[in-house]
């Protein structure tokens, strides 16, 4: 898997910063959490080709998560695109955008499909044979969803020394891949486990932005390799995180270390904060490692 | 009066060219014309102060004309504005913001006034002492205006040789220059004529685009001492020009030879376009002086 973070700020863009939108590469999959106002000068500066963005995630309709929505589905109009748009986002995401598109009298000419989301709890939204996204009902002002992104276990791995030894017929390899147990040559069971490795641990990826400390995702996010939280805030500065249903620093790193997760990638900084160091700082003293997000830093994990 | 170009292309934000968005700095007010995705961060890269920002002018509802205008709105509000904000714009902007905003739950702490304009006919939507604001009726694909920006006449300027020459009291200065004729200290009636100068010349700026070639609005642009005109192709692309409703830099420069004005400003040019010299040479042919609208670039006159 493959972040790169587009934008990282909270509130409004500025020269220098830029709100939130995210692209993960999975499995031949581009998708694009979240559309901040710029999102797609953004793309363009990370070198990044519009056409294999196929599915969008929109976490909530406050600004800085989808301004940049509407541009881009004009953009990829005027590019002459032709291949499907899957939009996930809260209801309401669909009547902003047709209403602009039908004042300015300019519909797309490719497949533009809305998965309006009102569900509460967790839940499946995307399923292929190869990854799941899951939505992560987290708490903030308004109704607001992260996203989970989970590689489904590959296939198991041939020991090929021992299946030599075993006689296995080759015909018998696929089902053993799949875990199953078979038979050899001479009409033995073979069980699985002593001719396969375990497959290579499927990755997963935990979006959380924006809200405020909620215990209630960790069940959701519970292991996942790499968990973006947001910390709009410091500790020092706890008193607005609570009205404002955002969190702090150190309330990420507590997630992430009840949660398990391997690595914790903080973001969504209010513009108030010079010294980005300093949300590391608070946040090494719960949980390590801990990663900054910053506009144009690419993960790979 | 002084321009200031945040954008200047048409179509799509790109990493070096912003869509349309200017600044008019006339009299004390501080206009802003169009207000494409990105015209905020713009505003702050030229350094111009949010908060003098009190009158919003946005031509049609095609995204590079106004994607960035509730991005601006919600900074207004995340900057605890104040002051008024007058939006003027079509019909339908109305509907676009409040549906943002209510999804949002985000309304505005400061006064928003919408007012949508419906007229085909060119119509004075703002006055005050000092200045008008008349719309200019544009031939695009969908409804459109221009906007012609007008200094009132300023008052006539004393001659004070004549002035004290012809006696006259200083009580009635104030009389002469608005115009009328006065009695001097032996109550003799001195002719206005005699003794005070014409005004300084008000000053006009004409901003048209987007719009096919259209010489109706010639009588509405007549004269104005700069004409914004948009030239979005080359005379080589005309045939594009015709079905998308724009114009090529010939025409511009053939409306602003027929309304005698001062300066053409070319802009909006699609992308296609590396050289932008070649819209100057061609323009040339039929008018001078031409101006090429750059992001960034001031004129004042």
């Amino acid at each position: 898997m493959k972040l790169t973070i587009l934008g990282c700020y909270s509130a409004t863009p500025r020269t220098d910063t830029n709100p939130t939108a995210q692209v993960l590469e999975i499995n031949n999959h581009l998708f694009l959490i979240d559309c901040g106002e710029g999102t797609q000068v953004e793309l363009r500066r990370n070198k990044i080709k519009f056409a294999r963005i196929k599915h969008i995630f929109i976490s909530h309709l406050h600004g800085d998560h989808f301004f940049g929505l509407v541009g881009l589905i004009s953009t990829f109009r005027l590019l002459t695109r032709e291949t499907e748009l899957h939009i996930y986002g809260p209801k309401g995401l669909k009547d902003i955008i047709t209403l602009q598109m039908k004042l300015a009298e300019s519909w797309t000419n490719y497949p533009l499909f809305f998965h309006e989301l009102t569900s509460k709890n967790s839940e499946l939204i995307f399923e292929d044979d190869k990854v799941e996204v899951h939505t992560i009902p987290l708490d903030h002002r308004i109704y607001t969803n992260g996203f989970l992104f989970k590689e489904k276990p590959g296939e198991r791995k041939l020991d090929m020394n021992a299946v030599l030894n075993a006689d296995i017929d080759v015909a018998y390899y696929r089902k053993l891949k799949q875990g199953f147990d078979v038979e050899n040559k001479d009409g033995i069971i073979i069980s699985n486990h002593e001719v396969t490795n375990e497959p290579i641990k499927p990755k997963s990826y935990a979006f959380c932005s924006d809200t405020a400390y909620s215990e209630a995702i960790i069940p959701i996010i519970k292991g996942v390799d790499l968990l973006y939280h947001e910390s709009t805030f410091l500790e020092k500065h706890e008193k607005l995180a609570a009205p404002t249903k955002h969190s702090t620093a150190k309330q990420a790193a507590s997630i992430a270390k009840q949660a398990g997760v391997g690595t914790l990638l903080l973001g969504h900084y209010s513009t108030r904060y010079d010294n980005l160091k300093d949300f590391k700082l608070e946040a090494e003293t719960i949980f390590e490692p801990i990663e900054l997000a910053r506009d144009g830093k690419v993960i790979t994990f």
